[in-house]
């Protein structure tokens, strides 16, 4: 089952130390390439200027722990990467409680969880901590050391583009700048992965697919600063792969109008392939369509996620981990946007070769008796296809139009061209 | 009453054997031709290519039934026609109850219903029979006796064309291929047969009206090949005339993209005439709108009926009898569809003459003194048909605007064309 | 508090006799040239041809009163002129108390309210009486004095024009025909004179604001007959001030296809500004967008008021006076009016100057650390309105589209264009 292979190589990703920038996005990619050899690795200077933006220092944390007035240790960088503040400039100090305190973050709500907090852009340090464990810190004197590096370097991301018959392009973006979090994190790249691999997998492509693994805000604005002309020519629709693997319900977030091909195939899917789904204007983005759909750069971008960043308690805490991912969870939105894939593959405007209906029964396509009792289902499913293959319609609108997946049309208008039937 | 002069004529027209083809179609044709003498029948080969179709062979029928073990004569096409399957081949054998049953039709859950079976392009026999009288059957040898013909023929329709001011016209279809059925048959070439002689005795008449009798699908496809190109150019609005005879609830099935103006008066008129009707898309059509509606032929033909076809219980069975139509449910649809047609007469794009509203008052329009009590339905009934006169609306979308039927509105054009308040 | 301010200049006026014409309605416009003494005071001669209506004669009354059996002076005019039955002939006669009664006017379900009833264009005479009074009245003569005067005389109307920077103009319309009635009468041209002031007080006026004082319906197509052109070339959005004091829900009315710059803005104020309000169709109109919205004149008209014309009990009566009208009741009109000028003032197509989001971050514009617990409200607002400052929407636009006043957007653009972040 694929679900499983995919859950395997969350498993292998979970422990590494992603952040914006440093080892453990290079750590993380190496293993991706090793899945899709195709894999490009880039890197961009700290401090090159990115349209509005800068691309900032390259950032690596060997050590970050607490030594209690107990001499315990806790907070320990290297039994959760969640523990140290993303970006926190390296520390050595002692403090009393009352002082710690304010560099500590928990979440109350959730006093089991590690919180994750970050501050990319303005020199901070602190820990993140369960809320439980913060109540039993005793008073005294608390030793604080961050083994960090803040340097000129660089920030990695990588693409992945696999050719078809047209320049055109599906686009597929996630990220790669979490540390140990599974469905705010590794659900993207991992599916991702495998999406690479279904469609090289595929025995004719008619579209050239390009997959991007970035930092999420800045890196899409760096890919984009880099490749802005060529991807408004070519991309016809693409989707930001993010929380993509618990099994609870389905997700969308529209494109800025909602109105593109990526909406388009999205919405027909979860409406007719799925049992049910929740639906977020583009005013709840909060991922990397905040830069795609962006005026000026306007790619047609939407995205279907399983539980939606935000919305789900386990959020950007300790507790997304691989048992809120599940092999099921995953597999579902394979399956969700492989079956995507393969209706844009075949998403044509058709128009029918006859005047009038054709005669089906003579092609074994409709009952040749006329009965009450007649199953005349699948033979109305061809008539309306063919009553709307007009020519103003392509194969998502047709499918919109009589009520039913595009998906289960692909094999009828395989047996149509097959008899002549449409164009 | 008008009611029962259509309910006569439907009476008269009921007994008789009407198939595809055939000595019935031809018997129903000149009864009809008696009450519009304008009529005219048409032939076609059997063998003949219709776009992706064949005229099939000519079929009549003599005699079938069934002799039991004990000698009775059972399912005698002489009693009802309904008992054999249409098209039925010549038979004449013996054979056990056993064998005897795959050939017989009947409907478990209308017991005492003899259904209505077809077989049109695929040879077979078969005798339909109400489930009751199956299930008494006993066991031994049946006599079968088919004295059916299948030959080279012709196959029968008919047109009636009423010219008026205008080449453009509207039309109307009908079918005349059933054998002893009410609601599902008769009532749609009555009522095409009385809406004629209605628009022969209108004084002035702005379109031509156009009518046929064709057999329900191959019929109206040998019409349009016989007429593709003077329809697509003439007919502004269409109507297929069926199942317009029960005096249950009014139908409307629209036009492939509901959006013609056969659609537009009909909305108007149901959603204002009538107390309730019933709204079928087109992916529910089954009659001639498969072919006036197809792609490449594009008619805009829509269908206002009484309870549609296939979806009241006694359809396609011999509880569709004249117990089922009703003079009173007849003259409903008269009604309704007279109100079209005047409607249409009358559907022109207006326009005032005045710049602000005009002085209603000084013509009797309008209360000539303001209180608290005065009743201003009337006045403003006529300044909202004014206020939208405005030149981009027709009548039946000032109706639509200010919601009410456009039938109504036809009395208040005629005012005030004569106070030259409009143009 | 410019509530009680407006109040007061209600008060004021409540008492003056005014009609469609005379001296009541040149005394009221003299006070209002007191407050702003740019308004300029128009005059048309009795029979002059507008349109398709005649200018009436003047009409002044002086006295006018009944006199019972009793000797007792009832229904008199100078202790409240709605007892005259407006443009009332002269009359002085004695009859019946039977033969009275066809002359007087009441209103059962509101036994203590004098009724307002006008005849301006048919010959008449009548009084108006509370209907407990009336059925107290005893049998016997009763004396008739009616002193009043129809002559050929002038009809007299104000406009007052504020230049800004563009000669595109914002348009305010109200009537001045009413007698003693507070919120059908005199809320709207006192909210007239208050916006006149608010407008002049504004330190830079991209639009030219034009308020009209005019008779209701007669008037309006006056001011239509001299300045067509004008109006139409300039006019970008209008609105009608009329029952605007009291202090029950808000109104819409809008203009007749309910899709003009004035609908617009109308629609968000009233979305996003008031608690609530009632929404009424063009069909439902009275006042003078009867005009301003005729085919042909076509001007952006539409309303707000707090409750509709004929929608509130007190409506055409003595009932509808100075406590019905209330100074939160004023000053809530003036509120929503304001900011509807605001908006149109502020009201461009923006364009974000950037490519991909800019980093507000580095300019304390977006939270610099990302929690759990972080408010990011007011960020999401700025993200917001830069996705859809795209260009292809304006101020209003942009609004609807993130759900927000476009009145709280004013301030966020100032920022924006301070960071040349937009243009």
């Amino acid at each position: 089952m694929i679900g499983n292979q995919m859950h395997n190589l969350c498993k292998e990703l979970f422990p590494i130390n992603r952040s914006l920038s440093g080892d453990g996005v290079r750590e993380t990619l190496k293993i991706l390439q090793r899945e899709n050899p195709e894999l490009k690795v880039h890197s961009i200077k700290s401090g090159t200027e990115v349209f509005d933006w800068t691309v900032p220092d390259e950032w690596n944390c060997k050590e970050a722990y607490i030594i209690t007035p107990d001499g315990e240790k806790i907070c320990d960088y290297s039994v959760n990467n969640l523990h140290i503040v993303q970006y926190s400039t390296p520390q050595e100090l002692e403090l009393e409680l009352e002082e710690l305190q304010e560099y500590l973050y928990s979440q109350p709500e959730l006093p089991e969880a590690i919180p994750y907090v970050t501050s990319y852009y303005t020199p901070r340090w602190g820990f993140c901590i369960s809320h439980k464990e913060r109540q039993n810190l005793k008073p005294g004197k608390y030793k604080v050391v961050i083994k960090s590096e803040l340097k000129k370097g660089v920030l990695n991301y990588a693409d992945l583009v696999i050719p078809g018959e047209s320049e055109d392009e599906i686009f597929f973006s996630t990220y790669i700048c979490h540390p140990s979090m599974a469905n705010n994190e590794l659900s993207g790249p991992v599916l991702a992965t495998f999406l690479a691999k279904y469609v090289k997998s595929l025995e004719k492509r008619r579209y050239t697919y390009r997959f991007v693994f970035a930092p999420e805000t800045i890196g899409s604005l760096i890919y984009l600063s880099r490749h802005l002309d060529h991807l408004k020519k070519r991309v016809k629709a693409g989707f930001i792969l993010t929380c993509v693997g618990d099994d609870r319900n389905y997700s969308y977030l529209s494109s800025r109008y909602a109105n593109t091909l990526a909406d388009k195939v999205a919405v027909n899917v979860l409406k007719y392939e799925v049992d049910a789904f929740k639906e977020y204007s583009f005013l709840k983005r909060g991922s990397d369509e905040r830069q795609y759909c962006a005026p000026g750069v306007d790619l047609p971008v939407c995205s279907i996620m399983r539980t939606k960043y935000a919305e789900f308690p386990e959020y950007h805490t300790s507790l997304d981990n691989l048992e809120l991912v599940t092999p099921k969870g995953l597999e579902g939105s394979f399956d969700i946007y492989t079956k995507m894939i393969d209706i844009l593959e075949n998403n044509f405007y058709f128009k029918t070769t006859t005047i009038g209906e054709p005669q089906l029964g003579k092609r074994g396509l409709y009952p040749s008796m006329t009965t009450n009792h007649t199953d005349y289902s699948e033979a109305f499913l061809y008539r309306n296809f063919l009553a709307y293959a007009d020519g103003a319609n392509d194969l998502i609108d047709i499918a919109n139009i009589i009520n039913v997946s595009a998906y289960i049309l692909i094999p009828i208008v395989k047996k149509f061209k097959n008899y002549g039937l449409i164009l």
